[in-house]
Parts: C-alpha cells; sequence; structure tokens
C-alpha cells in the first residue's frame, strides 16, 4: 500500500499544477478509480476543474475531500531539488504539494482503492471531492462542487479533508472545525487642508484613533472548549497624499477578523457599526465574509478518526480548530460532519516542502481504518487487510 | 505709478515661470534697475536663479525680497481666461502670480525705481532680494542667498518680504512672524505574521496606537502674545502588504508640527522620544526641520510698515504669526527685523488667480512709504511724490 501512495504522491508532484491548473491530476486519479466502478462526474467551472467519483449508493456517504493545486514555488534556486522532480532523499519525499497535499490526496486514493478492493460489497458509499482551485481563489472550486450537490439533494454525511493538520508527529492533531474570517475595509472621512491651517481642516487619522483603540482592544468573547478567542487585527492602514503640508481627507483601514462560535458575522457588524457611531465618524464599510465557523462536535467521524489513530498508531489525538481557513468551512454548509487529517504542517508554502514516505503509508492505513470504523465498527483492524 | 505697476506685472505673468524657471523675469527687472543705478549680481544656485540688486552702499540696508517663480496651473481648462495671458477685466489681473507674487514684485520694483528717482541720494541702501525657487523645494533659492550674504558679513537690517498678506482688504493683516516647521518620518517596528496566528507576530498598528493618540492630544503650549500654539498634524500614515491576512512588519507616520517661540525643535524631538519609549515602542525616526520660528517684535520696520499703511489707506493692520512658511525664515536667520505685507491672499495657488489693480498702485505707494517711514520720518507722505 505504501509503495502505491508514494508511486501516486510523486506522479502528481510531477504535474506543475499550480492554481487553478490541475494538469492532467485528476484525470490520473479518475482513470484509475473508475476501472474499480467509481462514477466519475466532472463539474468544471470557469478555470476549476474539479472531480467528484463516488462508490456505491447508499446511506452514509463519506467523502475524502482534497485539491490538485498547488501554491507558487517562490525562488526555485532556493529548492534543493527541483521542485517538480518528486525526489526522495531519506525516506522523505520532496516537492511543492508533497505535504499540501499531493501527499495525503495519493494516499486517500490508494485507501479508497483498497477498501473497494477489499469490501466490494460495502455498506454507504464512499466519495472523492477534488479541486483544482483550493489555494488561490477558491470560488469555482469546492464551494460550487457543494451547491451543485446542494441543489440536487444530494448530501455528504461525513467528510474527510487530507489538509496537513500534524504539527510534530503524524496523527498528533485533528481540526474539527475552524474559525470564521472576515474583512472589513473601512474608510473614515475627513476633510482635507493644510497644515498650517488645521481649524480649516479634519484630520480623519486623529479623528478614528479613540475608535482604532477600542476596535484593537474590544474583547469580543473568551473562546470555548473548542475555539480560541475571537481575534482581530488591523492588515492595512493608508492616509495621506504624500506631502508633508497636506492633512488627509479620508483614512482607509483594512481589518481581518478570525471568530469564533460565540459571535456570528451579524453580531460583529452590528457592534463595530455601534463603536463608529459612538465615536462619531463619517464613514463607509464595505465588509467580505471569507466564511462561517464550523465545528464537528465529537461524534460518529470524530470518533472514527481518532479511534484508526488510536488503532494504527497507538496515539490520542488533540482536536483543534486553530488556524487558516479550509475548504472544509464549504463542506460544512451541507450539514457535514467534517475533519481534517494529514501530514505535517511544517514545510508548507515553504522551498523545500517535503513528507515523510512512512508517514505516507501510515495516512493510508489511517484513511481505510476511518473508512472501516464508519461502515463497520471500529473492532475490524485494517492493518490486517 | 499704478500704469507702470500694471504694466511690469503683465510682462512678468505673460512668463510661465514655473519653479524654478523663471522665464526671464529676473533679467527684465534687473535692466530696470540698472538703467537706475542699481548694481546688479547673479547668485544662480544649480537650477534656480537669484539676483540681488542695491542702491545705496550705507547702512541701513532695507530689502525688498520676492521670487518670480509661481506655482502649476493645474486644469487649464477651469480657467476662465488662459493662466499666462494678463488678461484684465473689471479692474483685476487675472492670471497664475497675479497675487504670488508678480504682482507685488511689480509693485516693489516700481516702489524702488520712483523712491530713487526722488531721492536720488537717499540715506541707507535700498537692496531687493529675488529668487526663483520659493514655492518648490526652496533649496537653492533665498537660503543660498542669505548664506551668501552671510558668509562675505553682508547684512540686511529691515526687509519687507511681498508675500500675499492681506485676508478681506488690502492691508489689513502683516505678518511680522512665522511658525516653525518640523516634520517626522517615523518607522514603529512590529513582526509580521498570518493574521490567524497573532500570538506569533506583533502588529505595529495596534501596538502604536496608545503613542499616537497621546502625540495627537498633547497639548505643546498655549501660544504666546504672537503666536498660536503649537499644533501636529499626522499627514501620512501606512502599513500593511495589500493582503487582508498579512500582520504588517512596519508602520510609517509622517506628522509635521507648526510650533511658536514656546517651543524649540530640541525640545519637540526630546518629548516625542520620551513619548515613544514610555510606549515602549521599537522605531526609526528621521526630523526634517523646515524652518525655525522667527518673530520681528513692533519696532523700527513694523513702526514704518503700520504707519504707511495708516498714512496711505488709513487702516490699522493686524499683526499676524499664521499660516505657512515663506522665504522670510531664512532671511530672518541674519537677525534682520523681516515683515510680510502683499495683496490678498484667497485666490493663490487656484484657478483663476488675480489681484485688484487698484490694489497693486496702494501697494507701490504704501512700500514707497515705508522707505520713506525707515530713511526719514514717518512725517514725510509719500501720496504726494
Amino acid at each position: 500500500m505504501k509503495e502505491n501512495i508514494i508511486n501516486l504522491a510523486c506522479d502528481l508532484i510531477q504535474r506543475p499544477s499550480i492554481s487553478p491548473h490541475d494538469q492532467g491530476c485528476q484525470q490520473l486519479i479518475a482513470q484509475r478509480l473508475e476501472k474499480l466502478g467509481f462514477s466519475i462526474e466532472w463539474l468544471p467551472f470557469n478555470d476549476t476543474l474539479n472531480l467528484w467519483a463516488k462508490h456505491g449508493d447508499a446511506a452514509p456517504v463519506v467523502a475524502f475531500a482534497g485539491h490538485t493545486d498547488v501554491v507558487p514555488v517562490g525562488d526555485e534556486n532556493q529548492w534543493q531539488y527541483p521542485p517538480f522532480s518528486a525526489q526522495i532523499v531519506d525516506d522523505m519525499l520532496y516537492g511543492r504539494g508533497a505535504a499540501d497535499m499531493k501527499g495525503s490526496l495519493a494516499a486517500m486514493v490508494v485507501a479508497a482503492e483498497e477498501y473497494v478492493k477489499t469490501y466490494p460489497n460495502h455498506q454507504g458509499t464512499i466519495a472523492l471531492l477534488i479541486t483544482s482551485d483550493e489555494e488561490a481563489s477558491a470560488k469555482d472550486g469546492t464551494v460550487k462542487v457543494v451547491e451543485t450537490l446542494m441543489a440536487r439533494g444530494e448530501n455528504i454525511d461525513y467528510c474527510l479533508v487530507g489538509e496537513p493538520s500534524s504539527a510534530v508527529s503524524l496523527g498528533d492533531t485533528v481540526k474539527n472545525g475552524r474559525r470564521g474570517s472576515i474583512t472589513a475595509n473601512l474608510y473614515i472621512q475627513g476633510i482635507q487642508g493644510h497644515v498650517a491651517y488645521p481649524h480649516l481642516a479634519e484630520n480623519p487619522v486623529h479623528k478614528a484613533l479613540s475608535f482604532l483603540t477600542e476596535l484593537t482592544s474590544y474583547q469580543w468573547d473568551q473562546g470555548n472548549e473548542f475555539f480560541p478567542p475571537t481575534s482581530l487585527q488591523i492588515a492595512n492602514i493608508q492616509a495621506g497624499t504624500g506631502s508633508n503640508n497636506v492633512i488627509p481627507a479620508q483614512l482607509y483601514v483594512q481589518f481581518n477578523l478570525r471568530y469564533c462560535t460565540e459571535v456570528t458575522d451579524e453580531i460583529i457588524k452590528q457592534k463595530i457599526a455601534e463603536m463608529l457611531k459612538k465615536h462619531d465618524l463619517k464613514y463607509h464599510i464595505e465588509w467580505n465574509l471569507s466564511g462561517k465557523p464550523f465545528l464537528t462536535r465529537p461524534g460518529k467521524l470524530v470518533n472514527a478518526v481518532t479511534d484508526s489513530l488510536h488503532q494504527i498508531l497507538a496515539i490520542t489525538p488533540k482536536l483543534d480548530t486553530g488556524g487558516g481557513t479550509s475548504d472544509g468551512r464549504f463542506i460544512a454548509l451541507m450539514g457535514t460532519e467534517v475533519v481534517e487529517l494529514g501530514p505535517l504542517n511544517s514545510t508548507i508554502h515553504k522551498v523545500n516542502e517535503c513528507v515523510s514516505c512512512t508517514d505516507l503509508g501510515r495516512l493510508g492505513k489511517i484513511y481505510m481504518q476511518m473508512l472501516s470504523n464508519l461502515f463497520h465498527s471500529s473492532k475490524d483492524h485494517i492493518s490486517e487487510v
């Protein structure tokens, strides 16, 4: 199984599929799955290719979700091995996408194949949802597939996203939710004028300071059992004409909140409108919601995954909701239980991205054991398969 | 006298002498003065032309100071008359530089000519210091002439700068000083990071807010008899990479102070260093002193000017030190008594800049009366000349 996973991972890494380009990765996967009786559905949207493959047609539907696209390589000269050469040195497979997430993508494909070979008449449905744009705008990827499935009444009950969730050792962390992310573009109006005549002008920077102080020190919540507290960061700020003798007409502030399930985007917008009013500011604000928070409470899926980690690696993972967003936020909109489990994330998006071959082999077993735990019972131990 | 002034003003306006270009204005003036026995000295520095003309060689030296350069015209389509056509309509002379300051420049040239014609053996020295860069960088203009004069031990005792000082009616305001101007470029250091992991970063915008609040609310002084209170304005502020998920590494803030004689640039620098330290900021600061404040207390020059306004217009001017900087700041470094008196400033630097022809005629008389008051006594009434 390990060799099969590594071979597929190398095949995928050798395709330079920088977002939103798939470069034949999905075709390769679809051909393999089709041979084993999976139904193949292509759901392309604009420049993004999406694959929806299924085996079986009963409930529950268990899906693996992943992406074939990778981030750019940066300065290629800094790579020890060419980023699309998929070089293996001392058990480490090097290449852009090795850890995020062509390695775990290969592991989930092989796990699905092996499970179907072993249990051709398995319960439920095994599905794969694969996109070619998770890293860039993500506008025509998983979110559109989810909309399509929902529009025709199709559902996913349990979903494992193969994002690199592990911190120090494989399986130490399972993400069972993500914070929401919302960005505000705020324009505070003043009155332009000459610095020598401040009484004829109104400096929007001066006027905004008390508001910005409250905005950045406000305690939204304390977090909860599953989430860290909501946090706000000013990402961009700009005012001024470039001249040292002109009081600026406008201050632009862009801030982003990573928020937990203790607040909602509506509560955030309303509270900030109140603050702006309290500080007597003339303003215009534009909100951009990247994703609401989602949470998969300990239950059938979390148990199936933590049990499989215990069975294969004899470890108990930490459940975590920190970090950035992933496509899990779109899948969770269907009411699906969603968790993320993948390899170590210490080299992702960096030069010399790499993944342990041993870990990829183990990951395949963990994914297969998870299927077994969901369809049968956790008493079947997949390592004997 | 009025017609003579207006003709010269038109000749000057028709030369499009946008800073630092003189376009022959000074040559025109020098030729006229030379005919009347003025010594002519050219003091060019880089792209700036400067004229130092004198009649007489005794003390006291009374100088008129002015500039031939003008600011750009802006959108030419918005001008009622072409900006370099010097059109006269209903007693108003229109054109770029009409009020700032080719009109008063013409008035001071004609006043000097008339005075020398009337009193060829006048006491003291009558001088004109004319530059072609007051509006732009001003680095190679009056400041360099002053340095040259000081280096050879030459002095100016009294100086009238023809900047448009009048607010509502001619001569209502005489500037007898100017505030100092100092600009800081402040760079506050943080630690860049991902907005989802604020504990691994340090947002310099958040960190700077308490400092900026103190900076902008600090009361430097109450001003004094001659000066309004010192004031500080943030002119430019910038932080951020443009991305909404990156905590910026650095915050840039540029602020300018217009300060009175109750503080010094050293006191300002020291106090702001204390504030930065108190708020525990990592920073780099660069200071740029544009001009120290100067003040000409009521005395011989102020009396000569206010008397002349009383004699010619029967008004008592207001002494004022507000507004922006002028070349007076450089001349004052010589220990010279300096005042500014010129036409209405309501249209300067705007489209349709204009000046009243009647006012230009009166201004010539006022300047001539001032010479008389300084050299003889205020009992000679110049309107009879």
